[in-house]
């Protein structure tokens, strides 16, 4: 048994005392206490503020036992660091939509210290204020995510806008892409240099690609990404929402772990990611509404689906609902590491 | 080669001239002529009028060289039938979203004749209008898929209220989807009598369910009505949307056809469900966008996935966008059939 959080063992494919778990979105809009922090304060501002982040990142840890944490941001506050105007409504809204070379020229590379300083400042205070055994994950969106909301200007159902555009205008579009992982790479080194144990990137809007435009359009930026990051020594974490697809090619990048999402089973992703990456996921988010027993038997399925070999940590499949009972939530959290102590 | 039009030749796995090619709303918003048919009448106007839903369905083959015809209509007509009242705005708005167990018993039972006789006409005058080459498909939604309407009560992003309500109210949602499934037998039995030549099932929504809630859930009303339909003796084509994951439970309906969307590989498709089914679609719509060189190759992409055996109906993998120029599908249609000429 390893002698790491069983969050890291795990990210590490070690043997653990218990499936780790935690939760997407553990810090929201389900828990009183994180409702009674936004009623005082915009989204913005409580991204802007390192003790506000740093005290909604810490809500889920005082209330249930989960295994790792993750810092309180959105996926856009890199972007609006690169000089992007921007407002939440409550998805991102761009002032001037990116549609152009020149625009592409003129965004700003990004200086973590000096252009997002308070997220560095928020991950230090969380990390001081977490338990020893209670690792913390830095985060960023993919190229493809974000270049999907800077393209479309807001979000959208299918983002016809942005897929249009990466078919129509593909230069400007690899162009973007990379500009954007460029600037996550520093973003991300910064995080863990302040503190974050892990590192996760959201390919949130990669699904809306089919396979072999994932491979051409999606792929090459994080594959940029991962490895710029090879040498930070961290965990590195892909979260592939509706991916499951294009698994073989997520297969072929040199990440830790691979999040899951609740369509795709967790069976198929062990096969055709092999023995070499961590698996994390996927209870649907939905299912957390069902009776007590029947929750029970759902986290049964995605234990048997993820094996019994190590590398799983549990999670959601998706972010958890606002509309979600935190009861339910506790329930979770003791029952996967009530049946899989070892 | 078969004496049958192309497409019915290839929904029975039949040697065909050249690879037969249909698109998902083809009937809509990129042609000019619809559009101006939709300037003097409304979207239920259109629907309700057996002269006018002829009209649009036969544009876009009096304009494209297309091997099959799909009546105008939307899955929700059926439903107004049974009594439920609803507008588009544009997407479905329900009166008084369903909730309760005895909403779903005072349902009325469909009588095609008596509460949509619009339908079984427009299918009828249409037949008359097509060419003898071009077979007319009829159409309803999923069990599943009007479930998520009637309960959410109106169009959503995720639809977490009726995904929670399946998992709150596994009772009610079953015997909701069984009435459903019972009226879409008799819907779907009216459009074969009136002249539809093959009857496709949308399931829109089953892509929001992991492969083991597609089963419980979206599955067993499914096989009811293709069950129901049997002995119609018409090709049964079951359009399943992102259920990339649930392949393997799709495999064991008995259709003929089984269409897919962008994100799921043809070829993965074909293994899964063996050579007992056809296949259909599956371009991204976001292709159309391409230049016309890259578009031909995204269409040979799809026909090398699709393999050369029998049994293929190009289409796209989701309904043409609102945006889309119609030279594009002109190109599209021409270059499938030189492409596949045999």
């Amino acid at each position: 048994m390893s002698a790491m959080p069983p969050f890291l063992a795990a990210c590490r494919r070690q043997p653990v005392a218990h499936t780790p778990i935690w939760i997407m979105r553990q810090a929201g809009r389900y828990l009183p206490e994180y409702r009674a922090v936004r009623s005082k304060v915009g989204f913005t501002e409580l991204t802007r503020s390192a003790e506000l982040a740093c005290e909604v990142t810490l809500q889920p840890i005082r209330r249930f036992a989960l295994d790792a944490s993750i810092i309180f941001s959105d996926i856009m506050v890199p972007i609006e660091g690169m000089g992007v105007a921007l407002e939440y409504a409550p998805g991102p809204v761009i002032g001037e939509p990116i549609r152009t070379m020149a625009q592409v020229d003129a965004l700003r590379t990004l200086e973590p210290e000096r252009d997002v300083p308070f997220v560095m400042e928020a991950i230090k205070l969380t990390r001081a204020g977490l338990p020893a055994h209670v690792p913390l994950i830095g985060f960023a969106g993919s190229p493809f995510t974000l270049f999907s909301y800077l393209v479309a200007g807001k979000p959208s159902k299918e983002f016809s806008v942005p897929r249009a555009f990466a078919q129509a205008e593909p230069e400007i579009s690899a162009r973007l892409m990379e500009k954007l992982a460029d600037a996550m790479i520093v973003y991300l080194r910064a995080q863990a240099k302040a503190g974050a144990q892990a590192l996760m990137l959201f390919e949130s809007w990669g699904g809306l690609l089919g396979p072999h435009d994932y491979k051409r359009i999606a792929l090459p930026p994080v594959k940029r990404i991962f490895n710029g990051l090879k040498d930070v020594g961290v965990p590195l974490i892909y979260f592939a929402n509706n991916c499951g697809g294009s698994l073989e090619h997520i297969a072929t990048l040199d990440v830790d772990v691979v999040g899951l999402d609740w369509r795709t089973s967790l069976a198929a992703a062990r096969r055709t990611l092999g023995s070499g990456k961590a698996i994390q996921g996927n209870l649907d988010p939905a299912q957390l509404f069902a009776a007590p027993d029947v929750l029970k038997s759902r986290v049964d399925e995605v234990l048997a689906d993820a094996g019994p070999g190590p590398g799983h940590i549990f999670n959601l499949g998706h972010g958890i609902w606002p509309e979600t009972d935190p009861d339910a939530v506790a329930r979770l959290v003791d029952y996967v590491h009530e049946k899989t102590s070892r």
